[in-house]
Formats: structure tokens, C-alpha cells, sequence
């Protein structure tokens, strides 16, 4: 076999289906008591064991973390948003500085979200039709118009390790009509996706859509699972529905995707989340959660989220979480922390930051021996029977709080 | 000689003369055509070359960075402020928690300064007298009263190694009759620390004032010098005054402090301003000024500062300073720091700090080389021949940035 030309390679993995080669996925271990699975993605950045848990890059960064800090956590794995780099620095000033790995500074894996779910959440006009999205910069207002073809080609540009398809993201309180017309629209952004991806070295998963509605989140899954994708996303969840309505929408989901095929859950980031999706199948987590509490100083203990400016800290000689092996329970008391907060000195939303990101990546960990061992029910048990969710109304206020600060954070 | 209590020990230290033994300073070298000098501080946390440039870490951090990132710019001396520890979290909490040192995980060198200048610069409402000062506090206006005793008392709680008398800092263009006041009491509030000061393993600095008037900067420095303190800072200058004066002032002072003990700088931070002094007998530096303007964009080249903003670096892939060895330099191009200060994104705020102290340090440690090769003169002349100072309106304005945000960062 004589090849000419790296068109003519990709062509041949495609052809005789070697693309996987590159970018694969791999079951190690399944729990005998629930859906939750060890495996490995692979990808031309290394090897990134499942479940796991990408911290948010957005804008080329982690927020407030250096690329070698984000490694030391034991992180090999990101996200970064092309709606966000699009619009700054721009997708050609990335291609022309070497593609986004070189520009960030970060070596290992990168998968990038295609934006929709930000162009429909963010953005501040948009206008809809089958063949894309015309949309206001939430920046400055400036008028773009973007189609699935476009959104493969700035993500080929960006060269991420795994990509995703456009989707059309409606709200949870959308009607049937309204979300079942999204959702078709979705499986057509999926198919024209697929045809426009030339890059074989990336994996173009697939976003399954359907809002609260079990039959399209059916029909969903079964659509986009006969396109043969490398991987499949559940989008549109965990955008203010119930709880239990998230958790069935998993459910529904997963079970008519593929086994071989990794699971990404979009946007879910609180442990006690993170574990029951993983009891139901889903191998890849994102969210800002973990590192935008963080800079509002809420840390993660295995008890639950604790506010560091409770006045209870301030004078406690102790880290945050006694025994954590991250670089802030090493090396810095829960009062200097506290201090820190107090003073809204930049270094404290730092070391929420790399504590709250070490907090995740080693439950994920303990979570990953777990279902290699066969002890995940016990653990996920014993988790949740200590771990006290943060309740709805701080939640909101965070939220609140965060939305106020943006601009300067 | 028999010893049984700490105390014994101490007073039998001060009494032959040995206190030095624990916190000294050497010459090394000194320049034939200028009066720069290469020296060591020896402290209880280490040795510390001179020239030496202290990072800023007034409330126990220097801004954005953790102590590991200062050390591993070759930092070894930092400085920590009595006025804002002692407000927030307070001196006991720090007492309590083991010490300053511990409490920001820093192992080397710590000046503290006594806060004087921040009362009379900070706090809204202040009432002096000679028995000591009564301040509002700048952050909830509550009112405390301190004395020259209980600064003294105070930084021997925090523990640095070397601390700072309690001084009255007039404005630049306070009269003659108003500065002289301030400036003797200044020398009785010295005299007052001195004879407080118990803890033997710190140095105790005297400040010298005068404001702008050469005869009265010539009194302090003749009277404070009569009272053999192991070093001198050279204070209330660089305040608003032209810098010829400035550089006057200066001269006016190093004469009749003597050869054999430091000589601190406060407050004086910019690289030419920095080497004009050096070649004028000074030793020791400290500003907020690289970190500050690092937070603004304001990036030290060897060709002067540059603002990362400018259009000119949104597609440089080449680092701010070519060839620079700071972990910023090393790793990103110019156009990904655009890129994070144009999404004020908090890495920016680091990364540009990062290379602003590595661009002092590297600079001081170039200075100390020259002073030792004896070409200072020769690397002065060419440092400044490159150089171009940034112009007082571009300061001011940079100040003016840095004052609107300062709550919030």
C-alpha cells in the first residue's frame, strides 16, 4: 500500500476503518450492581482513564491555573469551547500560532464543545433555521452566522483530540413541539457534522438531545446511534429541571447507546451528581462547578461544600480538608485561606481552585479503583451517606454571586 | 558563663555585641566610579544577596502567587505589612498559628514593614500625637490606637526577621515647619522602638525622614545613625516629588549613613529608578510597583514597559522578552497573554506578574554581577541607554487603573 499524500492516509483509515486507531475507547472493568463502567479513552495525547472528570478551559485557560499546575493535579484531560475561542482570539489566530494544544500550553488530551449550548445560553439574539445559526456576540454584539460544516472546520483548525457536533439546545421548560423540533434539527446538525469532519486523528462524538421527554431522548439515542459515532454526549440536562428528571433522562438515554461507545454527560460537575450518572453509565464529565464555587470559596470536603469565609475558619490552624494531598491542604492552613478570602487576595481563588479540581480528580479516582475492585455500590453508598449536597438555595445564590462577578473574574 | 533563661541569653548577646551574629550584613564589593555596593543580609532564613528587590506580599501573599512560585523565581525576601496583618486577620491569629513565616508558608527572609506610611497614607482619619497615632481602619472605619511599643510588639509577634520602626511619613508637600515635626518625631519614636525591641534574632531598622529639604534629610540620618541600628531606610521619598530631587535626597542621606550597614529604599520599584539608586549606595528595595502594573498589562522588556493590550501582540507567537527565562516567557506567546487580558481571565494577572519579578530579579542579579566584575558603570550607562522610562502621564494613568479596581482585585 503506497500513500501518497496524508488526504489519501485519512481516506484509508477511513476506508478500512482504522480511524479508531487513533482515538479510541476501551471498557476495562463493568460494576455487576449497577451501569457504572471503567475504561480508557485514547487519544493522540495519551491515555485518559474513565470515568473522568474535564476541568473547564473555555477560553484557552483553566481559570486561574497554569497548564503545569492543572498536570500536577493529576489532570490529563480538558475542555475549551469554540464559541468562546471564535469570538477571542479568533479560530485563525490559534491555527496560525500552531493549533489550540500549543497555544494553551497543555500537552495531554483536549476535547473541545462546539458552542451551541453556549450561542443558545449566551449569546444575546440568535436566529435559527436548518441550515445554522445566525447569532449577536455576547461581547460586543457583532453579528456571526455559523453552520455545522463551520463549526468541524474551526474545530479541525483548533485541532482538539475529541470534538463535538452542533447542537440546538432548547430550555428545560421548552414544549414538545418546540424541544422535538430542536432535537431533529440536532440529528441533521449530526449527519452534515459527520460529512464535513475530515480530521481522522479527532474523534467527532455525537449530542443526544430530547430536553425531559423520554420518547426523544429515545428517539435521540437511536437516531444518532445508527450514524456510528465515536462517541455520544447527553446534552441539554442539568439545566434546571428536577433532579430525579435528570436522572431519568440518563437512564432513558444510555440505554439504547452503544456499550463500546464512550458517554459524555455535558455540564454535570458536584460529586453527588457526578456519582449516580456514573452509576447509570456515563463515562466523561464536564462543568464550571468545581473551579467557579471554588473562587466563591466554596471548597469541597468529603462532608459536603463548606463556605471558607465562615467565620469558624478563621482561626483554624488546620487545611480544609485534613489528610488532602493537594498543594493547598499541604501547605496552608484553613485560616490563611480564610484570610485570603477575606482580603480578596487573587492567590485565594487559586488555591480554592487546585483544592476543589484535586477534590474531583481523586473521587474520580477512588470512584475508577472502586469499580475495578467491584466495591463501587458500597463506596458510592458510604459517599453519599456522608456527603451532604450543597442545597437549592445556595446553590442559586452562588450562581447569583457568580453572575455578578463575571465581568471582572 | 552559665545561661538559664532565654532571656539571660538575649541580654548577654546584646551586652557583648553579638546580636549581629544572627542578622548581618557584609560588603562584598564596592563600585570605584559610583557608590553602588554588592553585599549579603544574613538573616535567620537565610542569605540574601545585595542589591535585593522585595516583592510585595503586604497582606501575607505576593499578589496572585503561591511562596513556591516566588522561590522559584530565585526570590528570597519578601515583605509582609504590619497595618494590613495587624487589621486583617490580626496579629494574635498570626501569633496563634505559629508565625508569619508559617502562616504564609514562606521559609525564607520576611521585612516586615510597620505600617506607618499606610497610616498616614490609608486610613481615612488619623490623630497624631507623640505618644503614638489613633487611626480610623480603611476597611470598616473602626478606630485603633497604636504607639512605637506596640508596633514593635507586634512585628515581634509576626516574627519576621527584620522589622521596621514606627515612623510619621509627612507628604512631599508638607511644609518645612510640618516635616520637621515628623521627622523629630520620627527620631523619638525610634528611640522608643529600640528600647521596646526584645527579640534578638531580629534586626531592628530606623527610618529616616526630612521630606524634601536636604538639611533636615542630613539631621535624620546624623541622629538615627548616633543610635547604632543595624540598618537604615531611607523613607517618605517617591512620593509625587521630581525625580532629581528625589535622587538629591537620596545622596543627601547615603552620606552620613554609615558604610557598614544596609541601606533600604522604600517604596522605589522601576528599573531606573532601582539602578540610580543602587549607583547612589543603596541596598535594599521594595514597591508594589512591578506586581501592580504586571495586573494592568505593563510587561518590563529590556527596551522599557509594554502594554500585552496593544493590537502589536494579539498574533505574536514569539514570548513578551525573547530569551527571557521566567515559566511565562518559557512557555506562552505574546498572543496568548493578549489573549487572557483581553478575557480577563485570572491567569493574566499571574502570568504577567510572574515575568514582571523575574525581569527585577534577573535584573538585580545582573547589577550585583556588574558590581562585582566592576562594570557597573558601563552596564548602567547601557541599561539606561535602552531603556525608556515609562512617561509620567502613562504612570499616572496606570495608577488611576489600578486605584478603580483595587476593591475588587
Amino acid at each position: 500500500m503506497r500513500l501518497t499524500k496524508i488526504e489519501d492516509f485519512s481516506g484509508c483509515l477511513k476506508g478500512i476503518g482504522l480511524a479508531n486507531n487513533l482515538n479510541s475507547f476501551r471498557l476495562i472493568q463493568t460494576c455487576p450492581q449497577s451501569e457504572a463502567r471503567a475504561g480508557e479513552l485514547l487519544t493522540p495525547h495519551g491515555a485518559v482513564p474513565t470515568p473522568v472528570f474535564l476541568p473547564v478551559g473555555s477560553q484557552g485557560a483553566v481559570k486561574t491555573l497554569t497548564p503545569e499546575e492543572v498536570k500536577a493535579l493529576g489532570i490529563n484531560m480538558v475542555l475549551a469551547n469554540t464559541y468562546h475561542l471564535y469570538l477571542r482570539p479568533g479560530i485563525g489566530v490559534i491555527e496560525k500560532l500552531g493549533g489550540l494544544h500549543k497555544f494553551m500550553a497543555w500537552e495531554q488530551t483536549i476535547l473541545t464543545d462546539s458552542g451551541g449550548y453556549q450561542i443558545f445560553s449566551l449569546a444575546p439574539l440568535r436566529r435559527v433555521s436548518d441550515e445554522g445559526v445566525i447569532f449577536r456576540s455576547h461581547i460586543d454584539g457583532s453579528q456571526h452566522h455559523i453552520t455545522p460544516e463551520l463549526i468541524v472546520q474551526y474545530q479541525e483548525s483548533l485541532g482538539a483530540d475529541i470534538i463535538m457536533a452542533l447542537d440546538e439546545c432548547p430550555t428545560y421548560d421548552d414544549s414538545l413541539e418546540k424541544v422535538e423540533e430542536a432535537t431533529e434539527r440536532t440529528h441533521r446538525w449530526a449527519e452534515r457534522c459527520q460529512k464535513a469532519h475530515q480530521r481522522r486523528d479527532q474523534a467527532l462524538y455525537a449530542i443526544v438531545q430530547g430536553g425531559i421527554f423520554p420518547q426523544l431522548r429515545r428517539q435521540s439515542a437511536e437516531y444518532l446511534t445508527s450514524l456510528d459515532f465515536p462517541g455520544y454526549a447527553i446534552g441539554g440536562l442539568s439545566l434546571g429541571e428536577p433532579k430525579e428528571v435528570t436522572l431519568a433522562m440518563i437512564e432513558e438515554t444510555v440505554a439504547l447507546l452503544p456499550e463500546s461507545k464512550p458517554r459524555y454527560l455535558m455540564g454535570v460537575g458536584s460529586p453527588e451528581d457526578i456519582i449516580e450518572a456514573i452509576a447509570r453509565g456515563c463515562d466523561i464529565f464536564d462543568s464550571a462547578l468545581p473551579t467557579r464555587v471554588a473562587r466563591n470559596g466554596a471548597l469541597f470536603t468529603w462532608q459536603g461544600r463548606r463556605n471558607i469565609s465562615n467565620a469558624a475558619y478563621s482561626q483554624m490552624e488546620q487545611p480544609v480538608v485534613p489528610g488532602c494531598n493537594c498543594y493547598t491542604c499541604r501547605n496552608f492552613s484553613a485560616a490563611y485561606l480564610h484570610h485570603l478570602f477575606g482580603c480578596d487576595e487573587l492567590l485565594a481563588y487559586r488555591l480554592a481552585t487546585i483544592h476543589n479540581l484535586g477534590f474531583i480528580t481523586d473521587f474520580m479516582a477512588k470512584i475508577r479503583g472502586a469499580i475495578e475492585d467491584g466495591t463501587f455500590r458500597s463506596f458510592k453508598d458510604n459517599f453519599l451517606a456522608n456527603y451532604q449536597p450543597t442545597d437549592e438555595q445556595i446553590r442559586l445564590s452562588q450562581k447569583q454571586k457568580w453572575r455578578e462577578r463575571r465581568n471582572f473574574r
